[in-house]
C-alpha cells in the first residue's frame, strides 16, 4: 500500500479536509495514475452527505478523473508510463454477467465496483475517489483522452459527459431530427454541445429566460421557456427526443405533451418519485420515459473520441482543492458555469 | 340515408335502448357491411358515460364489428359482396399525414375518426357504432377476416386483440424474450396468446391466485402473483417486456423492478396518472414506460393473418343485444370470460 494526499470527508457532517489514505499497490493488470484535474460532480455531495444511504467513511469523492500513468502492472499492454489518460465512475465490474459483455459494466449483475464508496475487491477497503494525488484502476476501466482537447476541461466529460453523451447516442440523435434539453447545468450543457454535435435541431427548455442567450453559445438552435403556455403549445407534439436533465423530482406531464408519435423523453438527472405520470401521455401517441445511468466503458471512449473530433470540453471555472467546501455550496445554489475541476497540484 | 336499427344511450344517464339510426349513403370508395356480430369494448360503457368527457349522444357503441359486405362503391377494389370483414376502433382518417403514411392512422395528425362518437366528414352528424345493423364505411378502413376463424369469436380481435398485438409486435416479442402479462380480462387474455404465439417465455402476473390455472390454459408458461414478495424479488430484473394491461391507476414501480436490463414496459389500459414513478427504477438499467393505442390498419390486418396463420381467436360469451345492460354490469364487475360478443341477429 502507498500513502496518499487526499481531500474527504468524516462523516456526513463534515467538512471536506486533507487527511492520508492508502493506494493499493500496482497489481498486474493495473495502471497508476498521479490525477491532475478532478471534476466536481452534485453526486459528490450526495455521497459526501449520506443523501443515497449510509456511506463508507471516509468518504473521498471525485469520478471525473484525468492524470497521467506513472507506472503499469506487468500484464498492462494498453497503457504505458507518460499516457495521458483518464477515470470515470467506474472503476471494476466482474467482466463475466450479460451486462458486462454487452458493454454495459455500469449494469454489472454482480455489482460494478463505483470510483469512490464501493467494496474494493482487492483490499479490505472501500474505494476512494479522485479528489487526491493518485489512484490505482484496472486497464480496463481506463480511458485514452484524445491529445487535442484542453486536459483540465476533458475531466467532466467522464461523468457529465457520458451521461448525456450515453442516452443521445443509444437513441440514434442525428441530423433530421428535434431533441429537447430540459435544464442547464452540469448536464444540460454537455446535452446542448453533443446534441448539436450530431446534427440534430437542439432546443433548450428551460424556466429561466435568463439562460436563453448562454444556451444558444453552447449549440441550442432555439429556447423554449416552458412557463410560456403559447410556447409550449407551439412545440407540443414536435420532438423526437428529449434528454431531461432536471436533477430533482418534478412533474414530467409538459414535456411529455412535447413529444412527437414514437418520441422518448430519457430522466438522467431525477432519481426520485416522478408524481403522476399520466398514462393517456404515454398512449396517445406510443411515447415513453426512459432513464439512463452515465455509459459502459467501451461507449465512454467513443464518446472522448467524439469529443476529440468535434473538438467539445466541458466549460469549466477552475479551483484549489482547498476551496472544495465553498465549491459544494456554490454547487447546491446552481452558481457554476458549468462545472468546477480542481486543479490537483494545488493538494502537493 | 337509410335508416337502420341499433343500440344506444340517449343520455350519460341512461341505459341503453333500441333507436333508430341513419346510416350515410354509399359512397364510391365506402363499404356497406351487415354486421353479425359486435364485441363490449369497456371504452363502449366509457364513452356511453361520458367517463371521458362530454360525449355526443345518442352514443350508439361498439368497435368489434364483424359482418359480411351487402354494397360496395363504383370505386371500390379492395371488398366485393359477400366478403367477409371486420371493422375496430377507426373508420377514417386524413391518409396524408406523416403519421397516416407511417400506418399509424390511430394518431392521424388531423384527428382520426372512430367507429363512434366522432364527427363524420361525410355527413352533419357524428360517427355510430356496431350496435347496429349496418355499417357503411370507406374501403381503407375494412379488414379481411381469416376464413378458417370462428367468425363470432373473431370480433374482439378488432380492439383488444389489436391492443395487445401491437406492443407486442412492435417490440419485437419472439422466441428467447421472457414477456409478462399484467392483468388477466379482455386484453390479458389476448396478450397471453399473441405472445406465446410469438414464442416468448410467457409469464402472466396477476393479484390472484385463482387466476391461475385459466392463465396457463390461455398460453402463459408460468404465473407470478405480484402479492407474493418472494415470487416477485424471484423473478427481478428478468422481464425483457412487460404489457400493462391493468385499466386503472396502480403502481408500477414493482413491475419496472422486474424488467431487465434496457427492457420496456408498455401500458395499454391506464390512461389515468400512475401515482410516483420512481426515476431511479428507470435509470438503473436503462429502462422504459411506453404506452400504446390500438394499432394502425395495416398492422390490425397483419394481427388478424397472424391469428388466422395460429388458430387465435378471444374466448367469448355470446349476448343477445337485449342484454347489453346486464353485460354492461358483469364488464364493470369484471365477471367475462373474456369478452362478450353481441349476436346481430338479435336486433333484426
Amino acid at each position: 500500500m502507498t500513502e496518499v494526499k487526499a481531500y474527504g470527508a468524516q462523516d456526513k457532517e463534515a467538512d471536506l479536509k486533507e487527511m492520508t489514505i492508502e493506494r493499493r499497490d500496482t497489481l498486474p493488470t493495473d495502471v497508476k495514475i498521479k490525477i491532475t484535474y478532478c471534476g466536481v460532480c452534485h453526486s459528490d455531495i450526495h455521497t459526501v452527505r449520506s443523501d443515497w444511504g449510509p456511506s463508507m467513511y471516509p468518504v473521498v469523492p471525485g469520478h471525473e478523473i484525468v492524470g497521467e500513468v506513472i507506472e503499469v502492472g506487468d500484464e498492462v499492454s494498453k497503457f504505458k508510463k507518460g499516457d495521458l489518460v483518464g477515470v470515470g465512475c467506474l472503476v471494476d465490474s466482474c467482466q463475466e454477467c450479460s451486462s458486462c459483455e454487452s458493454d454495459l459494466e455500469q449494469f454489472c449483475l454482480n455489482g460494478a465496483t463505483w470510483t469512490y464508496n464501493s467494496k474494493d475487491k482487492h483490499t479490505d477497503g472501500h474505494t476512494f475517489g479522485g479528489y487526491s494525488q493518485e489512484v490505482v484502476v484496472d486497464q480496463n476501466f481506463v480511458l485514452t483522452i484524445p491529445k487535442n482537447l484542453d486536459t483540465k476541461a476533458v475531466a467532466p466529460l467522464l461523468c457529465a459527459g457520458i451521461t448525456t453523451f450515453s442516452p443521445l447516442h443509444h437513441w440514434g440523435v442525428k441530423e433530421g431530427m428535434k431533441v429537447g434539453v430540459v435544464g442547464l447545468g452540469g448536464l444540460g450543457h454537455m446535452g446542448l454541445k453533443f446534441s448539436h454535435a450530431m446534427g440534430a435541431e437542439t432546443v433548450m427548455i428551460t424556466t429561466s429566460e435568463g439562460k436563453a442567450e448562454d444556451a444558444k453559445r453552447l449549440g441550442a438552435d432555439d429556447v423554449l421557456i416552458s412557463k410560456d403556455k403559447d410556447a409550449m403549445k407551439s412545440h407540443k407534439g414536435s420532438f423526437d427526443f428529449i434528454l431531461n436533465t432536471v436533477p430533482v423530482s418534478h412533474d414530467i406531464n409538459p414535456y411529455l405533451e412535447l413529444l412527437a408519435i414514437d418520441g422518448t423523453m430519457c430522466m438522467v438527472g431525477a432519481i426520485e418519485p416522478l408524481p403522476d405520470v399520466h398514462g393517456g401521455n404515454l398512449i396517445s401517441g406510443r411515447k415513453s420515459v426512459a432513464g439512463s445511468l452515465i455509459g459502459g466503458i467501451k461507449e465512454t471512449q467513443e464518446m472522448l473520441d467524439f469529443c476529440g473530433e468535434h473538438n467539445i470540453v466541458s466549460d469549466i471555472e477552475m479551483i484549489d482543492m482547498s476551496s472544495i467546501n465553498e465549491a459544494y455550496e456554490r454547487v447546491q445554489n446552481n452558481d457554476v458555469k458549468y462545472r468546477f475541476v480542481i486543479d490537483m497540484e494545488s493538494l502537493s
